[in-house]
């Protein structure tokens, strides 16, 4: 059995499954990057900044492929309009550029050992100070305070610079997506068989861990199994709660599938005939998802989405039971741009993906939530996902 | 079996082995944390600041027992000089804050929802702007530049405020380093018997894996196996790598015992009887190694326990095989101060836990790296790893 290399920071994969295919550099091919850095480049131009500067996270993997994640030392891509980027990496982390495209691209890199300055390194790449830049969100503050006095300006965030090019998928990520959301519904197909009356939250749990990894994700995400009362709170993840008949559970899960693009969908589960006011209660649920889906198309804006299924649910009494906002953005995380919440005015485009996952959530008692990841096309909507949307009855067992 | 529910971002630790403990509540009593917060303020109010900010991290969890991780809804424990704590929270989070101290602290909690300005909130627990306030060093830019924007003050880094707290660990944070040292031994005890000619890096590190967690961790942190010239690369982590007969072989490990401390130690082995020109160089890493502990005791500075490593290696002609600093410190986060690094002038204290690791790495070929984390005590340092640190010899198969 051989572990998965690249998840030194938790437990592999493999431990569990033997399925896990190892990563191979960057994930798409160096063109794919360099046309990103191009992107990129012309975004923080047109933003009227004078560079951009990425440390490890999401954004530094999408822009040059890298998995880096290293903390209290600089790791810096160096963007400047009108000088070649730089890549500055301490010594110690030199290797680990090979599983990035760094190299095919051909880009300069800076490295530096204990004890020099690293922020000197970032302001020599930009040939200058003081420069209007834009920082990558996740810049941690023990970067981001230091490099701001060697800047001589408050950076910027990079989110609104690189807003209009993570948000909208290429072909090739929304294969990626399409693919995670085939093998996340693989695995809800089979969550019927865990979920057994007797056996914990925790079990269950277990049990859609190795589904996720076993039907082709390269790790799990999160899993919430919220049975009973814990359905109520949406971010419940899982407990020693022992499932009994009646129930109604809350599961929601997701994972990661090469090359770093999640999955997440949740489907509610009766175990046995449901009370017909809560079967009712779902019912309106079901079709807010679905008017909210329907809702989806080029130019409508992302609040609009929102009040969709927030109208369903306040037709028939239910508003002040959706206490959280319709949607998020996914690709590279799973919580990116766009929001699908009030206040939210970006106009949708072809390209977006996001989750469509409205919820209704009754303190001490139960909840419910149906999410579908949802890509826009010229038209409208193309769900990734395709369980059914009703509750699912799960038979008890025969004189359990 | 059941699934360690705390860690629905990784795979699940129970699904590997039926050892994790699950956890219970904020790891130490609430006098633990009452005391922190009281110092965590005295020390605000020292360092010339009207407020201290902390979001999700090892402060968060230092301060307050939580292990929250939200990213883009903005959770922060807010304590300004003369007014009372605040937690603000997303109301979707309310419920995680029960495994935290916060509840039986009764610090005020102001929770909001998508749509509100959570950034105000915070302004509003201050009870006003400007306010000069230390931020938790991992706070990331998509919090903190709003945040600043309403601070009117540009804050500045937590880690100077924190660091003495932080750095001096109390008897119930040396115990939990001893038994995470305890348990990190007994995995490298084991290390040989994984160590066979044919198998891979990989193969090795699932192993080690699975006994971190057999041997007490509640989860897996790091494992580099990095033989032949493999070793030569300092944060190598593993690969495909077929072990040979003859192969240097530095295997550096580490995992999480609760309350949240971390081991982390390095072996190096020998498949078969080494060269005598590694033997020899071994040695003076030995040597170095044992010097640099030898030097610690308080008062003595952080650099100069680096320089002594350098220096036995630099004597030895060895300076420029080591290209690392000797050290970091370890507690809830694997790094964090002190850095045993030339440039830090920080005396030592009482209380104080390290690394110390020096190593030899000679690219393309081989490389070597001893390290026990100790714990500075009147009269010097109290390793917590006890492992024999001459290179071990693995014996070869007969016949193989």
């Amino acid at each position: 059995m051989s572990s998965s290399c690249q998840q030194p920071w938790g437990v592999s994969v493999d431990a569990v499954a033997p399925y896990g295919a190892p990563h191979v550099g960057a994930g798409f091919s160096s063109d794919v990057y360099a046309r990103r850095l191009h992107e990129a480049t012309t975004a923080t131009a047109a933003a009227g900044l004078a560079a951009l500067i990425v440390t490890p996270g999401y954004d530094l993997r999408y822009l040059v492929g890298s998995r880096a994640q290293t903390f209290e030392r600089l790791t810096a891509l160096v963007l400047p309009i009108g000088r070649a980027p730089t890549v500055v990496v301490p010594r110690l982390e030199l290797a680990s550029l090979k599983e990035s495209a760094v190299a095919e691209l051909k880009l300069a890199v800076r490295d530096w050992t204990d004890g020099e300055d690293p922020y000197k390194l970032v302001v020599d790449a930009l040939g200058r100070a003081p420069v209007a830049t834009a920082v990558t969100d996740s810049m941690p503050a023990l970067h981001l305070l230091p490099l701001a006095e060697r800047l001589g300006v408050t950076p910027v965030l990079a989110t609104h610079v690189l807003r209009q090019l993570r948000m909208i998928k290429d072909h090739s990520e929304i294969d990626a997506l399409r693919k995670a959301g085939a093998a996340i519904d693989r695995v809800h197909a089979r969550v019927p068989d865990f979920l057994v009356p007797g056996r914990t939250e925790a079990d269950v749990a277990a049990d859609i861990a190795d589904a996720i990894v076993a039907e082709g994700h390269s790790s799990v995400a999160f899993i919430i199994v919220g049975s009973g009362p814990h359905g109520a709170d949406p971010h419940h993840e899982c407990s020693e709660r022992v499932l009994e008949a009646g129930d109604i559970v809350v599961v929601d899960i997701g994972g990661t599938h090469e090359p770093g693009y999640h999955s997440d969908s949740t489907r509610t589960y009766s175990l046995g005939d449901p009370d017909p006011k809560v079967a009712q209660q779902y019912s309106v649920l079901q079709r807010a998802q679905q008017a909210a889906v329907a809702a989806v198309r080029p130019g409508v804006t992302a609040e609009q989405v929102d009040a969709v299924a927030r109208g369903v649910l306040a037709q028939a009494g239910l508003a002040d039971a959706f206490v959280h906002r319709t949607g998020h953005g996914i690709g590279l995380s799973v919580h990116e741009e766009p929001y699908i919440v009030a206040g939210n005015r970006l106009p949708l485009r072809q390209g977006m993906a996001f989750s469509v996952e409205p919820g209704i959530y009754f303190p001490g008692r139960w909840g419910a939530r149906i999410e579908d990841i949802v890509v826009v096309n010229p038209y409208g909507a193309e769900p990734v996902n395709h369980r059914p949307h009703e509750l699912t009855v799960v038979p008890l067992p025969v004189g359990g």
